[in-house]
């Protein structure tokens, strides 16, 4: 009952390269403080910021070979986002696929699972998201879905949705909703610029955000 | 009944300093191997070593809107000490929060919580101890108390108690201690220096430390 | 009841730096998968990559005292084991001992437990694995076995065994099969390399290995 | 932005009922081993299998008040499926919730969160799913989704799906597919229990399920 | 520097008892929300529920032996709490030191570790609550703190506060508010006796408790 | 290179009975306080308490083919010891096997894994010790070894080798060390009883167990 969902959309390179360079944080919240992967996946490497179509992928616990498979259908400006279908921290994913994803312009990694290798990826430069750093290896015998809605570290992922990731973590916004959410997304950084200006010139946020009559309403006492 | 405490005592920024240049390890020996805070606190960058007072601070699960209240009353050599009422691991403190705190003298956070914008952290030099790095946003509703007792991490701190922290974690000096337990840190380096030199002579602390005796006592064999 | 075995044989070193330089990944695919400590033994440092004779060392929970007693035994080229008899992750271990350590010829460090003095053995180049990071001290008081069979992060490990340790983790090779792994490892090598060359070209690691009709076979449908 | 569906279509309660006397385990496998919420959510009580359609609701960390708002759209036959916008174990519900709960005829409570008097909750017979079990009250301060599609537990739910709980754990069957879902976990119950007279009789499970040509063929070796 | 307090003021037993009565929610919602213990430590038994004051123990990691001087100090009604000084699961409480607490009056357990001899202790009805069950056995070697005020389970716990206890956890109350928290739970009770029986005819909480002007406010959307 | 092995020796039954009834932390008491199995593996009933052979076996995570195979070579009184070959928490065992297994005289099972069907285990009286409950199906794909020597949950088992199991955990005995543990754990037995009447007459454990002078040596305080 296994497929390979050849034919989907992707979002436009250029929102979702405009959304990597806002971020994780100021894109969830622009969109409401939703769309978050749950805080257990951490980058292998410091500093990376990226963002692409979802390029979706399940495995069987202890076998990648639907990775193998995934990469088939990657296209440039892709994100490989794995999930296993039990829990599992085995290493799935290591030196000779990131060679291969990269060679297909997948852009990066976001797995709920193991990788290895990780000093060759750091080397190279592909910025992988996991759940740990395990050299277990896997086996190639169960098939699972590829390009199909999956659930990735506890949040609902389309192929094609728009994955964000930095060192804070990663976030997907929804395809549809790409566009509206990066207007949002800009007007709350060019917010936030004017809040460090000010919290810069030793204002508060009390004063700034007007915080202070909310405070005195629920009973806040001050000794 | 949530309250600010705006009168608390700081401790002497000169004895914070030398605690500070002691570091975690060597405090916390002396003082009778007391103080530290759980190891699930780990700092978001790596290479900074800071002590102050603690400014303490309570928020509730997913809520930092206390932090906003407590920057108001933190003072030059603060460190900022947060715990949540419950456990949580959402992002309540970032970039914004950051500059506000270095703006106010703050030296740093200590928070059994999540941080997020941990790229931002770093570049700007605020040193920051967490349970978490997640970007998951807060709200503002719900008051709780600055500047009292707090347990946070699993360890009992009072406003203006000195906080440590380094690479290896994080300790509390009781204020009206700390003077006593910054000699005995002194003695114990200077002992640490001297046993460092005969270990890389190659003497062997069995030997330097006299514990022969004591092991042939307890009946360990040599086979 | 406790011992320390005093002569145990130790794998030939130019072995052991062979298969440390092939890496923890491909050491253990070359054994068929085996050999692996939990992955929640961490590198406390970035980049190291180390391979030695095992020296094997209980420890009670919350005392270090046979690690003292450990290092007389140690000889250059081996890497020091520890593995506490029920679950502790206090900082059994830092600068001083490392001093000791590496004047003895000890390479580096695996525990399944905590360190401390991160800062300091970053700086000395004394590589450590451990559970955690923490500066909780220790005592000196009860005995425990060293140079003995142990099970150290879920994976039974003999004095002498081959240690190879680097940012993927941890592997034990047994004494006795090093050099036929060795073997196996560097066939594995040259495979590997084969293969990269072919991903870089662009080339499909389901053609490079003819999955295609395996997939099929198993009913994988494309749409 | 938080908005309460009102008009959602539920399973026709024969065909829950049907599921939950089969239960999680055959109902998971009949459908291809899909639709398990994560291991982490534990019953209660003992000995509960329900089955009904799901009642979805978000809750903010450390605030149940759109459970209360999620009760007034109930309908007898319902699941309540409660579910954090970020990780929380607080206590969210208990026998208050649970009376309205009962007296509305709601079947039982799924949470990825705590709940608290389970005294109560067990001797009330209205049986609950939850992540912990703690006393931790909650505020009313902040709005959410009801009756909207949630991840719950790493699941991927709709108002309207089928939940089936039992001491295994909770399984989600899509409201579209219930019908042939139950048609195929009847089947498979026929089988098993075929297969349970076999066994019991001292036959072997690799005759009754002709495994040993496949461990041939794999290279098994009988030493 | 380990010393034993051996006067210390105990609470009221008949305080105590109502307290007990009252249950762990009701008195934590009483006091504020306040006084929780971590939901780490569970019942090792179904359905009991006591109340007493704390005698307060420290423990080194895998040693009991400050346990055996507790029990000296132990007068009729108290509640023994042992927090280690280092996080331990190991069994460091079985049923021959419940034979003796028990013959000293003391009325149950709280211990943020392990217990073992569970099966016995269930028997003799003898409650604990405990972090884990845990057959490890532990030494008597290194003193600690009987009598001092403690950090238990995240929680200050000073000799002589009130600890309550039952299937939803634990909760501490101040030894010298315990009178005003007593007479704040049971109007409480009597609020939600009212509220049930509206709840089990029927009414909803979002009347009975009129929160539907507040989600208007918020902007809850109904469709 | 999977491999049975066919022929392993058992320890005597009448030995495997009467540890079974001194129980685990008994037994791991009168052998050093060695042969515990991590205590995350936990009971799935209440009351349990058996002794028997270890039959070994290895499985693939999320692949439980081996314990098909392992069945083939039970004997009565043996106890099924299954490791997967990295962490998984599927359900590896459900009431079909436990009916095989019980038809084949296996006593019971131990596995650092999941099992399902709880409910139906609970009411066949066959006794499971297991990492989490979870219906996670798996497949039948990858060969392991059955009968070797395997670590699970932390220890090292050999085929033959005493397997105890009781509400406290599970202990394991070496095969050819048996009878002398027994003799041992009679003794302390023994020992228990006598201490638990003067306990029970109210006699403190510093008298019974000679603890002041030693107390006195460390210099505990009594103030």
């Amino acid at each position: 009952m296994a497929k390979v969902i050849t034919k989907t959309a992707r979002t436009d390179r250029a929102i979702c390269e405009a959304l990597g360079t806002l971020g994780v944080s100021t894109v969830h919240e622009a969109q409401g403080r939703t769309g978050l992967l749950a805080s257990r996946l951490r980058p292998v490497q410091d500093g990376a910021r990226i963002a692409g179509s979802a390029l979706t992928c399940e495995v069987a616990p202890g076998d990648n070979w639907m990775i193998h498979v995934a990469l088939e259908v990657a296209e440039p400006g892709d994100i490989l986002v794995v999930t296993p279908t039990s829990p599992c921290e085995d290493g799935y994913f290591g030196d000779l696929l990131a060679t291969s994803a990269k060679a297909r312009g997948v852009l990066g990694l976001v797995i709920d699972a193991g990788v290895r290798d990780v000093a060759d990826l750091r080397q190279m430069k592909f910025p992988v998201w996991a759940k740990a750093i395990c050299a277990q290896g896997t086996v190639k015998e169960t098939l699972a879905n590829v390009q199909v809605p999956i659930v990735c570290a506890g949040t609902y992922i389309r192929p094609g949705d728009v994955i964000v990731a930095d060192d804070d973590g990663i976030c997907v916004v929804r395809h549809e909703e790409a566009e509206v959410v990066l207007g949002r997304a800009r007007k709350r950084q060019v917010m936030e610029e004017q809040k460090r200006s000010l919290y810069e010139a030793g204002e508060l946020s009390l004063d700034v955000n007007n915080m202070r009559p909310s405070l005195k309403d629920k009973g806040l006492i001050y000794e």
